[in-house]
Parts: structure tokens; C-alpha cells; sequence
């Protein structure tokens, strides 16, 4: 059956300037036995968090027919909670925002804080949502290089940030897709180093060592925004749980931008349950680190050249083709992520299973 | 307890120039016996919703460490079979999108198709989110008044769009917060008479006897946009599922934009089994309707003007002053809505009882 419309393309469209000629965001979602390309946590959750969130949800569910909190009170108490408890600083359900996804945060934070006429500056190669949030929120966007190995120079950083003063400053750390952290020390130097909004994304940090960000808040309250979703380490990717963490003065700021009731209650309950497990879900990140350590390991005995990573993927290479290798792992039944990198490929660390496989095609692939 | 970084206040911070003094959307969100202020429907989902959505919560929990469809392809063939099945249209599930509510369904146009340099129109007074998000987005705003009754003059309206020449025409039908619906050969006039996109919000279209236009997309591929919501009609509202129908480019254009993964599973999981369960849901709607009916004759009884409504709320009047009106509503235990139209307020349509109530206090507020 044809559907109505269909004879229009999108080039009939008057689509903006600026997003012609472009294809969607997405890592391809195939169905294969091991998938290791969107650095999911491969743990499922409990059947007990799985009890607590259905009963929940039944709750909640006889009242749908009514809005939800649209500050989400309850549940940004238990963010704070959790981050409070997780860093040791003191943060109350004032510091915490929340919404569908790390995405939603980073976008609102471009609509307070950038736009248009207003520069966005990270660190690349970084998450490649970044420059995406930043052109659709009409931000200018400033790419700045690492060091050949990834590490960030903080001495040339420091010096960018002075030079081109931008509005708004990603940080991510762990960095995604190379893996390496920011020590706080660092963090407080690029932070001094410009007038503008940093916003230190830490999806990852539940597997580094390194302190969280959200030591500088009460140092930096105009300055400092730390990023957090419960995607990775509290393996909740179904359920789009992003945060922050900064001074209540953003959190005001974001409340003019946010798209009212944006966070419906099913989400709210469900991330509070999730939240209730934390300890049991969060202990996978200590089995996770190891196993990451061990495929490092692995891959450099093998011959491989590995990023060092404080997270639950790993960078490694040199492929002479990444798309070539990309499709050999596939061939293997082992999915994992060609993010662009020349010569490089990187992979989620999965269950001891899955890693094994991942290690068994290596050693035929490298 | 103090929260980290609370002596920086918003004024401190380098937020956006035009976000500057502004304060944030929102309905007041009271505990009182009878809330009648947001349109909610009044009847909670039955027994057999609630146990069939938590069966199917329950299942997808089991794979919440997974990112959700992307492209929520299962929700949209349901929402593409439900609103061909209530308008006659063909309609696939290429013609169909979703998202967190409504408000980012229109947000994801305004991205798309609006944006800096690009100018939005609307027909005044209506939905209070459309030059909010238009300004989320830095698209012009360009506000034109409907009569004095509240109703359109397609004339004056072709005139204006002959003029203007807007890139997104927004067309509320039911309008929020008056009542009247258009007639498609109406709406088609409008759509003629622009070469942009015409965005039909059709939040309350369930209780209205108009033709939806989703009739008119085979005929203006390029420029007809509806947008639907569950939150009324399907008594839906804490699960926040709003979608549009259109041709299939525009949904292509709209990949552009959206965030990746930005509706959960669960999200997802919900709203179809919301969809299962229509027809009983819907049932609500045409005693709803006769409610409006009631209510409305019983207001004009009491002296009261009240605008003609297709919808699940009346707009009437005439109060010296609104504010005072509303907080006499509110001594009485009635939460109603003071939208900003001089000499008026805005009830929903609730249950006999609440609607029973509201006409008691409403013979005592006259």
C-alpha cells in the first residue's frame, strides 16, 4: 500500500539550509548474538529491580490520565541521593535536573546557554553528539584537536580557551570513544581558564577512578555543569534517564527552556526504582572494569595498539580499513563501533562470554 | 542544608539575552478536590489498560541495559492503524512520528523547518507553547489576531499568509484555549494560500465532528503537518506520547533532527498498550462531549458567555477581573485556568460531579 504523501521527497521539502545533503545519527542496530557498539551495560536488571519497577509502573499507571511532576521533585531527590552518596558531595534535589536522556540535558544547556551567535568548543575526537546538539540548537561549534594518542594537552587547552573565550565548553571525562579521564586538578585549570559554561559529561564515570566534577560546583556555581546518565553503569539505556548536577541557579535557567511535562511519570517512577537497586546494578561496574582491564590486556598481547580507558569500551587499532574490520567482526557475529577514528575501532566491554568472542575474532582479524 | 554553589543567582549566570526576566511555563499544579485546569481527561484508565500496561512494562524491563528502537517503528504502525481506523485515511507507518508529548513533536519542526531567519505564524489567542517553543527554537514569531469572538477569519487569514509569507503556519483545531474547529475546505484555503508548511495542531481533534486533516496530506505532501496527542482524548497525559501524521519526506526531515533514542522503551512499550485498549478508552470521549454540552447550556443559563467549543473545555467569561474569578473558583475547591484572555477563563469538561461542582460555584461566582 502506498502512503498518502509519498510521491514528495525530502529535497521537495523547505527543510533549513543547513540540513540538507545530511543522513540521521545511529549506530546501525542489527541483530546479532554479540553487541558491543553502543557501550550498553550487558548485565539485564535484577528480576528484583524488575518486580520493584513493574509494581511501580502499575501504580502509577491508574493515574496516567493526569499530568506528571513537571519538576520531577521525587525523583531529582533521589538523583541527589545517589550522586550525593556516590561523590560525597553534599548536593540536594536543588543541584539535580533530569530529563529523557543525557541528549535532552545537553540540548537544554545549549538552549540557556548558546544558540545563535553564540560558540560551543569540545575536545575531538568526543562524543559525536556534541556538534550535533550544538547545530541543532544553532550553536556555533569550535573543534579542537587532542594529542595524537587522544590525552588531552591541558597546557594547549587552557591557551584555546583564553584565545576564543567560547560560550560553552565540553569536557567529557571519561572521554567517549577514547576512554581516558580528566584528573580534577586539570578540570579546575580549564575551568579558570574561560568566562563561559563547562560542562564536564560524565556518562562514564561510574567506571574511573578519578573524582566527579561536581567538586567544582560550589567553587565555580556560575561556571561548572556535570552531566550524568543512568544509561551506562545503572544499565537503564531502555529508559532515557539523563541528568546534571550544578548550582541551583542553573537548574532555574534550565526551567525557561525546558518543554514543559517533558518527563513523563512512567519514566519518573521507573528511573526511581532503578534508583532503589543502585547498589546491586552498580556492583556489574566492578566486574565490568576488570573484564575491561583483561580484554586491554588481550588485544595488547595480541599485537593490537589499545587506547588506555577509564570507561566500558575500549579504542584500539591500527586497522588499515576500519570499515574492513568493522565487517569482519560482523562476519564473526561480533558487533562493535567504527566511530570514524582513522585506524581505529572501538568496543563496549560485555560479559566474560561476550569478550571472549570478541577476543577469538580479534585473533583472526588482527 | 545548604546546596553546593547556591549564592550564584540567575542573574549571575551568562544565560541566553532573550531568556533574561523571563519566568517559567506553568499551569499551577494544586492539590484541590476538582482540577479542572488542564485539560486532563477526567477518567482514570481501566482496570484492563492497567493490567495489560504493566504486563507489557514488566516484559520490557527485562531489556531495560538496551537502547530502545531508535525509530519506534512498532508504535508508529499502531498509532498509523489507530488514526487511519478514526479518519478513513490511508495512512502507513511511514506517515508517522512520535515523540515526549507534543510540545517536541512541534519543537522538532520548529528545528527543521523554522529556526533563525525563519518566521512562525499563529493565529491569536491560542496554544500558549507555540511562540514558546518558536522562541526555544529562534524562530520569529509572527502573532495574528482572530476575531473578537475568537473565531478565524479565513479570509482575513488568507490575506495575511499572502502577505507574510511565514515558513511554518501554525492551525489549532479545536483552537486552545476558545473551542472552534475548522472545516477542512477552511483549512485547505490556508494551505493554499502559503508556500510553507501548515503545522494543524489537532490536540483535542477526538472530541470535535470536523474532518481531520490528515485528509489534506496526499493533496500538499510538502506542507501539511498534523499533530496529534494522547494525552486528551486517550487519557494518556502522565505518559507523554505525542506524533504527527504527514508524508513520508517529512518524517525523513524530522530524522534530521530528533534526538537519538528519545523515546524509552518503556515510553514506547506504554503507548501501545494505551493504543490496544482505544476503543474502550474512547468511549469516554463522546460522554465528554455531551458533558460539554450540558455544561456549556447551564453556564449560558447562569448569565455566563460562553464560546462554542469542539473540545473537552470551555472558554467563558465575562469576569471584571479573571484573577479574582479564579481564586473565588479556587475557595470553592475548583481549580480552573486563567489563560490570559481579558474578561475570561478556561474549564475543562470533568465528570458529572466536577462538572456539578464547578456550576455550583460558578452560580455563586455570576
Amino acid at each position: 500500500m502506498s502512503a498518502p504523501g509519498e510521491r514528495a521527497a525530502l529535497s521537495d521539502l523547505p527543510l533549513r539550509e543547513d540540513l540538507r545533503g545530511r543522513t540521521p545519527y545511529g549506530a546501525p542496530q542489527l541483530d546479532v548474538p554479540v553487541q558491543l557498539n553502543t557501550n550498553e551495560n550487558p548485565y539485564p536488571p535484577p528480576p528484583e529491580l524488575v518486580a520493584d519497577l513493574t509494581a511501580a509502573v502499575a501504580e502509577i499507571a491508574e493515574t496516567l490520565h493526569r499530568y506528571p511532576d513537571r519538576d520531577a521533585v521525587a525523583l531529582r531527590t533521589d538523583l541527589a541521593s545517589y550522586l550525593a552518596g556516590a561523590t560525597g558531595a553534599p548536593l540536594t534535589v536543588a543541584n539535580l535536573w533530569a530529563a529523557n536522556g543525557s541528549n535532552e540535558i545537553l540540548q537544554q544547556i545549549l538552549q540557556a546557554f548558546g544558540g545563535p551567535g553564540r560558540t560551543a568548543l569540545g575536545f575531538e575526537p568526543s562524543y559525536s553528539m556534541h556538534p550535533i546538539i550544538a547545530a541543532g540548537t544553532r550553536t556555533d561549534w569550535a573543534p579542537t584537536p587532542r594529542r595524537a594518542d587522544f590525552s588531552l594537552d591541558v597546557d594547549a587547552a587552557v591557551a584555546v580557551l583564553a584565545e576564543r573565550a567560547p560560550d560553552v565548553v565540553f569536557v567529557t571525562s571519561p572521554n567517549n570513544p577514547t576512554g581516558q579521564s580528566i584528573p580534577l586538578a586539570d578540570l579546575r585549570r580549564l575551568v579558570e581558564a574561560t568566562a563561559g559554561i563547562v560542562v564536564v559529561d560524565e556518562a562514564y564515570a561510574e567506571f574511573s577512578p578519578q573524582d566527579s566534577a561536581v567538586h567544582l560546583i560550589d567553587e565555580f556555581p556560575t561556571r561548572v555543569i556535570v552531566s550524568r546518565t543512568m544509561s551506562k553503569a545503572f544499565a537503564f539505556a531502555g529508559g532515557r534517564l539523563g541528568y546534571l548536577a550544578a548550582a541551583p541557579a542553573v537548574v532555574d535557567a534550565l526551567l525557561l527552556v525546558r518543554l514543559p511535562y517533558h518527563l513523563s511519570s512512567l519514566t519518573q517512577a521507573a528511573a526511581r526504582a532503578a534508583l532503589r537497586h543502585a547498589p546491586k546494578t552498580l556492583a556489574s561496574v566492578h566486574a565490568l572494569a576488570a573484564e575491561r582491564d583483561r580484554v586491554v590486556a588481550e588485544l595488547t598481547g595480541l599485537g593490537f595498539a589499545v587506547v588506555p580507558s577509564d570507561a566500558n569500551f575500549i579504542l584500539f587499532g591500527q586497522f588499515g580499513s576500519p570499515q574492513a574490520a568493522w565487517q569482519s567482526y560482523l562476519d564473526r557475529g561480533v558487533l562493535v563501533r567504527d566511530v570514524g577514528i582513522p585506524g581505529h575501532l572501538r568496543v563496549t566491554v560485555g560479559t566474560p562470554a561476550e569478550n571472549d568472542a570478541f577476543l577469538a575474532a580479534s585473533k583472526e582479524i588482527v
